[in-house]
């Protein structure tokens, strides 16, 4: 099977949760958007059959929605648990890595996503505050506390094994200390900075990470460093 | 099967999407908030395995996030597409709408969940704006073109049966409807308003209606009416 990946070629976006799992796995793909320009994304998105990108394409369907694209690829890619209750489990974890990455990216975009952030900096500063003091904090002691407390061991989120998740979490952490250096330097997260560290060296990710294939964090992504939203204050 | 659902017992909220799936298929579920009240909630919340309700439980495990409570009782409440690539379609969907209903509530919280509505009206009103001209519009659209697209017919969005996502769908249309009602008068979605009317007729979802189980809209949830939110500007 060869899987064409539909997304925008300069950001790392939601995007790189696909690609990360492509990686690990080792698998053939194609990164349509990198190959032939936004123009091919945008084409595929007019098609109408998707509301946003990424979308991954096979000869026989075409997937959105990064949560479900995962949970498609796991099997296939064999980064998935074994039982259908930790399969359920994964999922959850996933749909709140979702719902938290969305936040982040709503803290410079908190007027919606049609808005661009130098229009309404002070705005930003507002819900970067409540970011970095509430959610930001509650949604890292939840994923620490899913890892110390999985029953399986603490290598990995969710069963024995790595799954497409323990990717996710590794490029939201790897996201977060570049867009909020100071707050997540008050963080207390030894378990998931160790699967940081864990996934990281994994063959496929670290030749991954080498490679220019991989895009670096940059100001137009979700992940954004604006020195103004990570003051101590 | 008897199952349990944790949520909020004064708000329809996200509880609802899961209210509507039991009250059609007609299975026993006991809705412990509004038995038991918040306490019970929170205290299952608390629990640390869920980062927010809906919860759904059973003897055997717990699961949320409502696209993922969805998916896992759509089998037994015999509430799916027949084909395993019309499921993915169908929680690709469920997706896309777990995404416009974040984006609804984001309306009346632009700064995130923690700062109140009272306090930030003119950034609300900004983000209003923003929502009723660009996002409301679009997400409509998707939704009507995805009816309409259906290859085994208009009545149902995926498949030629009823599944948990038309009863979703139903209740967002209602939801915008009781929010936003000028804004939703220059919506064209005659598909959708099809739908919702042949939701609002089916014989489990009419008697849950007619009943004092069904919880009206109110400003303490996700659908909220501020008329400042909703002017013709």
């Amino acid at each position: 099977m060869t899987y064409a990946l539909y997304y925008w070629p300069t950001i790392p976006g939601r995007g790189e949760f696909i690609r990360l799992a492509f990686e690990d796995a080792g698998v053939d793909y194609v990164d349509v958007g990198r190959q032939r320009g936004a123009a091919a994304v945008a084409e595929m998105i007019n098609r109408g059959a998707h509301f946003a990108p990424p979308i991954v394409e096979t000869a026989l369907e075409s997937v959105s929605q990064v949560a479900n694209i995962l949970a498609w690829l796991a099997y296939p890619l064999d980064l998935r648990p074994s039982s259908d209750r930790d399969f359920r489990r994964l999922v959850q974890l996933q749909l709140t890595l979702a719902d938290f990455v969305a936040e982040i990216h709503n803290v410079h975009h908190p007027l919606g996503p049609e808005i661009y952030y130098e229009d309404i900096v002070d705005t930003a500063r507002q819900a970067a505050r409540a970011f970095r003091h509430e959610r930001l904090p509650a949604f890292l002691a939840y994923f620490e506390r899913s890892l110390t407390e999985n029953p399986m061991g603490h290598d990995w989120i969710v069963g024995d094994g790595c799954t497409t998740l323990d990717l996710s979490l590794f490029q939201v952490m790897r996201g977060l200390r570049y867009a909020f250096p100071n707050a997540m330097r008050l963080m207390t997260t030894p378990w998931l900075d160790e699967l940081v560290h864990r996934v990281a060296h994994r063959p496929g990710i670290r030749a991954y990470l080498d490679s220019d294939r991989r895009l670096a964090f940059n100001n137009d992504g979700i992940f954004r460093h604006y020195p103004e939203l990570d003051e101590q204050v």
